[in-house]
């Protein structure tokens, strides 16, 4: 990304066009003709071949051409970056290439990317694309993309990695009447990036909200730390596709990238405060109540209605939601009581009945939105011969802005719904025809609520003994291991996450010595990088008497050597023993993302990993309130709080043991993957009872 | 239900409106309108105060109207039960009661239905309502309701417990152009309900589809059965509102009738072969494809698209449903490199490019349908300025004729796409904005296939001994005993689910004798109806070898006499030790809804059922082949199939003891809660280890 300010992009007063001609079914000429019809600044054509294209001066390149603050290049791929450079000689900052050609078609297109990228470094420019539609900006009328259709203004931007899918999503929002501050093609993502305009639209106060179509996140982290920050004030609803492994193919041969494991986009967005839909209607249901309506201050909902059924229907959709319905104060019921015929149902969801006008509709409202136990409202009709929907909308928009609350309608029906749906449109109402869109926009808004508060803290410094680990990971390093396993457990004890009293013996005499220090009977493993699955050979006894020390050491290397000859053993483990017991099994573990970095995982151990999966992941570093949301998180919770008669197991101390971890994997990128398993969790705190991990050597 | 022809309800030839007037607003005259407007039939007004009611002879009463095959009632309620035996007795057989004011609105309201009901059985009529909005057909231009709308004509068929929820879709379907067969709104279904409908309709060549909103089955087992048999030939899609627990309160507040849970819902509806959804949008969408489109051979989906982004959508929409993306032929690859250019991808999303035109289009779709690996295919579409979306129609309907395998249409965009859609619609294939929606569509389409298909036989009949287990169960009444427990395990040995072995002694004496008939120690459990929770007042003993065996029974009884004084003491069981390590402990229970009677259940023991709610419920009776189900169902499942290196349990032996438990809860109404807690099942079999039971005494 360069320094310069990026809003720029968005409001030049002379666009000039690299390739611009007046050839019929060419992109120059769709970019110059979509610019002229509304761009309130200047168009300057560029290209050798022409003196004029539509009338306007055409010079025969940028060098030539005066006072350009933004050059949108359509010339074909290999004489593309030499516009570009072109470009950034003149001292243009802003360069938008539409250009297809380059890393999404091989080695000799990727060759170019990069070109492209030094060129942009090297003169700090604002670089879109290359291949890409191109971008809006409806403020100054721009639109400078070859698109069939303009954007109609308004305070949504969007930012889109497909082209078609802006092109699709244009034709319909214009149809109903959605308009946009700035829209953007992303193309190949070469310079300027997702994380970029976020942070740009977050930045910019005719932004209400971000949207976004998403095939991958180039850098995880980044955009974690820039999106967490921007969703303090201005909401973000992405589309990040490729969720499933059929999906995820898809995206690799359509961007050639490589895609991450969704569940670390599922992490990672969730982080950053990304609301994640899955489908264009949610993207535009949450967009349209985020910039309309005022966050809720309490969750629960009250909804009137014309119609029992819909009504139902509705409070079915109440109770899939994070919202609750509202319980109406006695004062409400006795207005209600008052207000409505005696057939209605004043109890919420309120019924005013089939034979409800435009009175009795204000009344109920009114006097709904007026209980101080009210968060938010569902209005909801089904076409009645009584009621017309446009004073309906009239009422509504009316009655929204007297009590400041947020309102979602839903008017139900075809034609005769269109134009009361543009009067709340014009109130900043949306209007769904099937109430549970209104239901779940309204619990968008109240999860964007809380995204906006929330404090996440920074990651605790917890006092470790860095060197010490770094010390085992080398030893690693000189044996040649790239797998490690229990071997490793100092790395646990050097990060302060508390492990079993023990040590690894060399010999028989060693492990006897070793029991002796140790209370009680010990537990001994055989301890080889060749040996992953330790328990499957009889490479592990438990509750070895100290007079038994001696055989079993001997016994645990005679069954390495016969599984496995020329297996390097590096001695035995001779371990305290944990009542597994008394306590609770989990797994802590962490395995790197392409994009996100650490992924950190919790779960119970056994079957709960295995069969039911029902673990949770976030992107390290994590805080503790992030750590406590894991371990919170998981369907078995309840089994670490003590279920079933249980004493409660030491949550804080798997709380901190996490956050540890976090700091461990963060501290050395080597660490390809890491699983303690299991940690276990008793009422008087964890262990870590086994670790098996992969390191890359090279990064050692 | 009357025995009389329900299809005659849908094709009189004279309507007489009981009620009919010209008052402004009334509802009167709203029927009399919209009947006059459109139907082939006569209409015939029925008011003593009135001898023409829009030019049409008025008569007094029925008995003067002659030939009247359908009477609609909208006098008010207390001349209404009048009317209806009227009609009755002038022997007209189809009536629809519109007047509102019977068993919605209290205790005279109910009795003057009860009053209806009678009189439709005396006079063996087909009564539709009371508190109806009236029905439609449209093959005769009938529209006898009072709402605003009338049907476009089609071959859907679509009943409503709501008025509303009919008025609010016909609104929006005319707009959208979707037509019906038959319209009925149930009202409060006193006497024709949702499984008179199912079977008329499933019996109408005229109706594809059956639709419906519903907030209540009246009776769940012939519901279930009806609806099984009609769904070999028809396919039926319906709401069930009422899902939550705030839906199923707004329910009872709007019908006044007791909601049954929603998972016997659930299960009810999937073993009817139901297609349940929860919005109006999924109804009409899976209704469209349903009624238009042939049923897949395959579940592998092709998607031929002109934009990448919306083909991953698309992709992850078919990675989330049960359908899988086609992998094409070598000879499909061949013939798709040779008709897409180079920049093209040919693997399936096959992505024909931006600059995609009508005749690569065609080749695409072509070649893909033709792979007989492809059972179904989605063709999406952004909009371009190369591809007309009316030529690109066409050919998808003329393909999808060609090749007779299903194909749903995601043309994106707002009003280009309105000729397409209708183009395709007359076609019958139904066009989605959003690609996801085409997608579940199809999975909607495969799914019906599959219940089409599906033959689930009648449930086994087990010889079992009956006499014994209404011995046990008469014997506990009396008692007077309505909660029973170990001391009711002689009813599964009665039908055939294995108990340990085992007696109740009432004597030290007695007990000794029972261990000494036993092999190993013993387990004795104190038998008392007093005492539901044993282990918590010390009153199981595990292990218990012979000679400790008269002080165990003096202890036991001793703890349950210091526990409560007064409790009723039948003794001790003494039990052969099962080794529960050696086995997965499972629960099989019942509980009787009041819709659907007796509601099966089955999960694994322990955490799985209380905390991780891993169950699964059907209907009683089961066949085999549901029980078996059952057991497959479950998350956990693969622990009994052996996961984790154990050996696998006898399933054969579970799913046996399903089928043996509905065959009880079927044989005996009288028992009203089961739980067989835990079923152990090891690998050489099943072991019901304990039995808790609450009997409706009045019943034995």
């Amino acid at each position: 990304m360069g320094d310069t300010v990026l809003t720029d992009l968005f409001a030049p007063s002379r666009v000039a066009v690299v390739g611009a001609t007046e050839n019929e079914g060419s992109i120059g000429r769709a970019i110059v003709t979509n610019l002229r019809d509304e761009f309130d600044g200047e168009t300057v054509p560029v290209n050798p071949n022409y003196d004029e294209v539509f009338g306007l001066d055409c010079y025969p390149d940028l060098a030539s051409a005066p006072d350009i603050d933004l050059a949108v290049v359509v010339v074909p791929p290999h004489i593309a970056v030499d516009v570009v450079r072109g470009a950034g000689e003149a001292g243009i900052k802003n360069v938008v290439v539409i250009t297809a050609g380059f890393g999404e078609t091989g080695s000799e297109g990727a060759e170019r990317e990069r070109e492209l990228q030094d060129i942009a470094a090297e003169y700090d420019l604002n670089l879109v694309g290359p291949n890409s539609l191109g971008i809006m900006s409806t403020p100054v009328g721009m639109n400078a993309t070859f698109g069939p259709e303009n954007a109609l203004p308004g305070s949504m931007s969007f930012m889109s990695q497909s082209g078609a899918f802006i092109t699709a999503v244009l034709d319909w929002a214009n149809d109903e009447g959605l308009g946009f501050k700035d829209v953007v093609s992303l193309g190949n993502k070469a310079v300027l990036d997702e994380t970029d305009f976020v942070r740009a639209w977050g930045e910019d106060p005719d932004t209400d909200v971000i949207l976004g179509y998403l095939e991958g996140v180039e850098d995880g982290g980044t955009f974690i730390d820039t999106a967490r920050e921007v969703t303090d004030d201005t909401p973000i609803v992405m589309v990040k596709s490729g969720r499933t492994d059929a999906g995820a193919q898809a995206v690799s041969s359509h961007t050639g990238t490589l895609a991450g494991s969704d569940r670390a986009y599922e992490a990672g967005l969730e982080q950053a405060g990304v609301l994640r839909v899955d489908s264009v209607q949610e993207l535009f249901d949450f967009a349209q109540i985020l910039a309309g309506q005022p966050l809720p201050e309490r969750d629960d909902v009250a909804i009137v209605t014309n119609a029992g059924g819909p009504g139902v229907m509705t409070t079915d959709a109440v109770g899939d939601s994070t919202l609750s319905l509202a319980s109406f104060s006695d004062d409400t019921l006795a207005e209600l009581g008052e207000a409505l015929p005696e057939e209605a149902n004043i109890y919420n969801p309120i019924d005013a009945i089939g034979d409800a006008d435009i009175g009795r509709f204000r009344d109920a409202i009114d006097i709904a939105l007026g209980d101080e136990n009210v968060g938010t409202a569902v209005v909801l009709a089904a076409p009645t011969a009584v009621i017309d929907y446009r004073d309906l909308a009239d009422v509504i928009v009316e009655l929204q802005a007297k009590h400041g609350k947020p309102v979602a309608a839903a008017l139900m029906g075809g034609e005769r719904t269109e134009e009361a749906a543009e009067l709340l449109r014009e109130g900043g109402i949306p209007n769904y025809f099937d109430p549970a869109r209104a239901v779940r926009s309204l619990d968008a808004l109240t999860t964007y609520r809380d995204i906006s508060q929330r404090e996440y803290g920074k990651p605790t410094e917890f006092d470790v003994d860095r060197e010490r680990a770094a010390e085992i990971l080398s030893r690693a390093k000189e044996r040649g291991d790239n797998r490690l396993g229990v071997e490793a457990m100092g790395l646990l004890d050097a990060y302060g996450i508390p492990t079993p009293e023990g040590t690894i013996a060399d010999s028989p005499e060693d492990a006897v010595s070793a029991a002796q220090d140790i209370e009680g009977n010990v537990v001994m493993k055989i301890v080889s990088p060749d040996i992953l699955h330790k328990s499957d050979i009889g490479g592990v006894k438990v509750g070895v008497g100290n007079e038994d020390v001696y055989d079993a050491y001997e016994d645990l290397v005679t069954r390495a050597r016969n599984y496995q000859p020329d297996a390097t053993i590096l001695g035995v483990q001779v371990q305290e023993m944990v009542d597994l017991d008394s306590g609770t099994e989990t797994i802590i573990g962490m395995n790197r993302d392409p994009q996100f970095g650490p992924l950190l995982l919790f779960g119970l151990g056994g079957i709960f990993v295995e069969i039911i999966e029902d673990t949770t992941f976030r992107v390290a570093p994590i805080s503790e309130r992030e750590a406590s949301e894991m371990v919170n998180d998981i369907e078995a919770a309840p089994l670490l709080r003590g279920a079933r008669g249980r004493d409660p197991a030491d949550i804080d101390g798997v709380v901190e043991s996490l956050q540890r971890l976090s700091q461990l994997v963060t501290d050395f990128p080597a660490i390809l993957e890491l699983d303690v398993n299991p940690l276990v969790a008793t009422p008087d705190g964890v262990r870590a009872i086994d670790i098996r991990l992969t390191v890359d050597t090279d990064e050692l």
